[in-house]
């Protein structure tokens, strides 16, 4: 398959890369240090990727930023910040990118366990996390040509867990090949409109 | 109480208030036709409705605009546009209405049963009102001053099943005093950060 990896630097993409390199034909992009460069907040970026790269059978999204502060401080610019970022970014992916896959491909976004397990400060990241999993709900019943649509809802990695750890009291890590693992579940597996979570 | 809903004249807020004017005294607000005039997409407007009305027992949302349409056709523009309304306009009512709540008020917001059960051309409005019942699910952990927040998920009322009955092929639709019930139990219960479905 021919499968292009937005957010291909991060921990989760580069575990996606190193479990999938061998057996497909990857196409790495990120914001900065990729060889295709993208950023997901403007639609004119994300199609320009789109058309640079060509017809492709699955598409992944592991990126998006959030905004994190106290509920108590919180404006509507901060708050939508984190919406035109990781929520829209990836559902933009998406309405640009069923437009560019074979019959039959996929679309896997990311979201994260704070979709339903609120941490302090996480309001917005909530917020964006279960949006993004309902959206991919949604789009699974409309999504033309057998295109599937799934997102990844992780938990902290263990690769992680001395940056995110103190946000994560109690919390189980998982490895990050385990995240990994649910994407190829999603990009090689037959199923569609699932959340897959890692926790 | 003393309790602003915004919102009043549709067909939810008149059932709540129907059911909830011999109690308490009631502010009425709404786009265009209440008492009180709101933008809800505007939080120069929201701000100036709060410091109009003073301090507040409750806060009860039931507006915001969504887009429906095809996913094969939708773009990130008419996407962004259910983002601010319906999702971002009742997260700003709490950002900013939180400072005007006396000790113990409450905010009830409302989602709708597509974050659960998409339908055909409601990619936006499942991914918003997974969102809303996301937010108030991590709001109620941080909102100071015994602050509740809670939303309302209805499904299709009878009263509107003329209009929408053609969207929910064999959805069963509740009576809209069902719906207020749901509201009166957020706004003079115990509990915090619950989603009520009235389906």
């Amino acid at each position: 398959m021919k499968i292009l990896i937005i957010g291909a630097t991060g921990t989760i993409g580069q575990a996606i890369r190193a479990k999938m390199q061998d057996q497909h034909e990857l196409i790495l992009a990120s914001k900065n240090n990729s060889e295709h460069q993208v950023d997901i907040t403007s639609s004119k970026s994300i199609k320009a990727l789109f058309d640079r790269v060509g017809k492709l059978d699955a598409i992944v999204s592991v990126t998006g930023n959030l905004h994190f502060g106290p509920i108590s401080e919180m404006n509507a610019e901060q708050f939508r910040m984190g919406l035109n970022d990781k929520l829209l970014g990836q559902v933009d992916i998406t309405l640009i990118g069923q437009h560019y896959l074979n019959l039959g491909g996929s679309i896997t976004l990311t979201s994260g366990i704070v979709s339903d397990e609120p941490i302090l400060g996480g309001a917005n990241a909530t917020t964006v996390n279960a949006a993004i999993d309902g959206f991919v709900k949604a789009a699974a019943i409309e999504l033309k040509n057998n295109i599937r649509i799934n997102s990844v809802n992780p938990t902290m990695v263990e690769e992680s867990r001395e940056i995110y750890g103190p946000f994560f009291p109690g919390y189980e890590a998982v490895p990050v090949a385990e995240v990994a693992n649910a994407f190829v579940r999603s990009i090689e597996g037959p199923q569609t409109g699932r959340v897959y979570r890692v926790w």
